[in-house]
């Protein structure tokens, strides 16, 4: 096999009270890469589509910047390169993991090119390598679900040590991305380093309500899990018209609400897709009375992740 | 019915990682209580035994404290009153609940002479002002278990939130109850009031990781998850021996190993009864041959709580 096509999914990290340890991957949106072997050592970006701005040279977009990490590896063993064309439908900015979801299929594509080597769950180390090159930290919140799929909790970082969790098949998101640029440097910055031992408390038992809620299938205690009290309170302030939308949310069922990532998309879980729909257009709503463009996604959990397509 | 026993089990609080929310209950040692209606309006003990130094003062005792407010909760409805005799087999001060056990066996025991207006799960709300009286913080991660059995977790306090984890049927527990004082007050003092958020995302990461290893039965990721950043590292200080303890536990093979409560006692999860037996041996051999009397105990983990008993 010398060419392949991947597809990798945008994906919601925290997941309210899952600070920079939880994440989801969704249907409906992610990247795709198309990879070909080329004859001689090196990797080359010939085209990006669907985003503008993002670096074609391979030292600095995260995608290359992955594979790279995957083959240094491999001490170097393969002996031929590869050659990218990115198809981004996951915007830079949007809080949706877009920079994850292009790492993700560049390292699941090369992998598979090179006789697989690795595991999914193992090549989430190398996609980290794109993340760092993205925020300057190599999280693992994103990536993690955007190649395995479903919910995932990166329990430890040294060592790694990433846990595919259950939850229930019946699982919906609407997600609303205003067309506002949020940071994430911004975003990261107006965090405290230090919280009161209370306020982590409150989390962390949030944190074990719903690991069980996802588990046991259990939707009042994944609502009631679904709170923040730490980042959302500050990150909210970045995000207009944040606290409208979440009411509109919870007026139409929704589970629980918070924000994807570092923002400024926003999220909501329901049981039903039909709740899911309705929030997607009180999401909508929202945003357009106010004059400002949004994008509205709705869709199920994606139980796969990262995959080859065609 | 006018006469009844009843029997609440000692617990393990905090269970590593889950500081003040997590807790699981014990087998092998409990409190009994025996309570008896009497004519007239009022509490009364009239024995304890099995522990010196409990205040037989129905407005001091914890047992009545918590009895008090389940009455109180009916608008004083009741017009007859309770006499108590509590045999205590958790020694106050040993970071296993001792108070909790009293208070939920006392509040169970009423709660079925009166014709039971109750759920366990509500009767913790009433076995938490024990907890006040005791220590000046209406806790539940001890009352919670002793009275629901198996593992729980108080997701929040406000609204109260407690919640049955699953659990592997097969896991076992071995205690060490090292003879030497830790007051509660000089344990909580020791902590700080404010964590980083790094340490914090640690923990939540490991709280994720327990409730997800207990949901599967995944004892590896239970093992991995028994970690605490924030309470041991300063809490062991207090406690003499426990680097030592806490290796020899990991030698015989135990899943993890913390403090329970707030200590002195420490506990160890492990898979196979003969693997807790080798434990509780090795817990013996450090503290005896270092002249430290300790109290050591090998139980299942109790799946039902507090109970009528005879």
């Amino acid at each position: 096999m010398d060419q392949i096509n991947v597809f990798a999914p945008a994906t919601v990290a925290n997941v309210g009270c899952g600070f920079d340890v939880m994440g989801f991957a969704i249907e409906s949106i992610g990247d795709e890469i198309s990879i070909k072997k080329t004859g001689k050592p090196g990797l080359k970006i010939t085209e990006i589509t669907g985003c503008e701005g993002l670096p074609t040279d391979p030292e600095k977009n995260v995608a290359t910047i992955a594979i790279q990490a995957l083959l240094d590896s491999l001490n170097n063993k393969i002996d031929y390169g590869f050659e990218l064309k990115l198809s981004k439908n996951v915007m830079a900015g949007s809080g949706l993991g877009s920079s994850a979801s292009s790492s993700a299929a560049a390292v699941l594509g090369v992998n598979e090119l090179i006789g697989k080597p690795y595991s999914k769950k193992e090549l989430v180390q190398f996609a980290m390598e794109g993340e760092r090159a993205a925020s300057g930290l190599p999280h693992a919140d994103n990536v993690a679900p955007s190649l395995l799929g479903g919910f995932t909790l990166v329990r430890s970082y040294n060592p790694l040590d990433i846990i595919e969790l259950d939850y229930p098949k019946e699982l919906y998101v609407s997600i609303v991305h205003p067309q506002i640029e949020v940071k994430t440097s911004d975003s990261k910055k107006i965090l405290k380093r230090e919280i009161t031992l209370k306020d982590a408390i409150t989390q962390w038992g949030n944190v074990g309500g719903l690991v069980s809620g996802l588990a046991k299938g259990d939707y009042g205690l994944i609502g009631r899990s679904l709170e923040d009290v730490i980042a959302e309170p500050v990150r909210s302030m970045l995000i207009p018209l944040f606290h409208e939308a979440k009411e509109s949310a919870l007026n139409e069922g929704a589970l629980g609400c918070s924000i994807s990532g570092s923002g400024p998309s926003i999220f909501a879980l329901s049981k039903y897709k039909n709740t899911a729909k309705n929030i997607g257009e009180a999401f909508k709503n929202v945003y357009h009375s106010n004059e400002i463009e949004a994008n509205v996604y709705v869709s199920n959990i994606n139980p796969i992740g990262a995959e080859i397509i065609k």
